[in-house]
């Protein structure tokens, strides 16, 4: 049993994974905490793509270092710390391909169009995060290989009416993660009307 | 102590609230929650802000009237269970201005343009109702008032740079919650490409 507010508190991306596999009956663990997520009109406009296959996820790792090195880089440095960056760096140049497996949640556009999708899905992702961090694995909430979407939907055989949305590594963290930084409510709360303060 | 899947489990809309207030502790503690979610460069984008005066509630809920009547109901109504649409239409028509607290979650445009805003507002939005689910509460996420922003921002004294995009009722239910119906993970989870099943 995990407690909901520690498994909250603890979230934190990871971008290094041990090699050992997860097994089908905890991915499915996962998945069923993200289908449980709401969505418009519970419409469910959401797909899962588990991908466990080497060359596949050496593919989409690819796509990620692409982004990254064609402008996510250059964009990121002026505003993560040196240690931030030095890991995303990290889970780019290597650490992102040895997550044993890589979900890639999309949203489904007969199910929801392009504006109402992303409450419906980034929700059901966010559970797919916390579920993974209360079974004691690392995640992380990815785009970067979403730059390449074309070729990303190719590789998975996506229909057109699929629109990848976000691209999810899983598996036992590498190192202990250490504890995410936030600024307090009181620097993003107020009371009535903005200004106000909390 | 809540445990984490019993919460995601039994997660719910509601949108009928009793009447008595939430404490200034648990709403932080709710936010609290939702500043934990992950965020594109850990920029935080989010802003809250927590509503509890009387007409400016009851000027949101008749924001999400007016969004109903102008074409959300039409909407809807070829897709709801009748059920659900009897649900919806009592949170509409009285259910959603019950709740004591409304927080509308918004995104700030300084720190992550409209492309990458939902995927790092979402997930603070689906920690918040979690969150208040493992509290006993009764929540909804909601975008109806959204039709309306210009007002919504209005009312808010929202600066140009935040975007409202969810608006959360928070209470005690008024009645217990049913559970959630859902898909199973059989129905929207594929192996390594699309249309190769679960």
């Amino acid at each position: 049993m995990a407690d909901f507010f520690e498994v909250v508190r603890s979230q934190r991306a990871c971008r290094a994974f041990a090699p050992e596999p997860l097994s089908d009956e905890l991915v499915e663990l996962l998945l069923e905490a993200a289908t449980h997520a709401p969505s418009a009109e519970n419409r469910q406009p959401w797909v899962f793509v588990v991908v466990r296959d080497e060359r596949r996820r050496a593919l989409i790792a690819e796509l990620a270092r692409r982004a990254w090195d064609g402008g996510g880089r250059a964009q990121a440095s002026g505003r993560l710390t040196s240690g931030l960056l030095a890991d995303v760096e990290g889970g780019i140049g290597g650490g992102f391909a040895t997550a044993p497996v890589v979900v890639v949640v999309c949203g489904d556009t007969g199910l929801g169009d392009g504006r109402v999708l992303p409450a419906s899905v980034f929700p059901a992702v966010q559970n797919l995060l916390l579920a993974a961090t209360a079974s004691g694995l690392g995640s992380a909430l990815t785009t970067l290989p979403l730059a390449f979407s074309d070729e990303l939907s190719q590789a998975l055989g996506l229909p057109d009416a699929l629109r990848p949305m976000a691209v999810v590594p899983l598996g036992r963290p590498a190192r202990p993660l250490r504890s995410p930084r936030r600024q307090p409510v009181s620097a993003k709360a107020h009371r009535e009307r903005y200004g106000a303060g909390w």
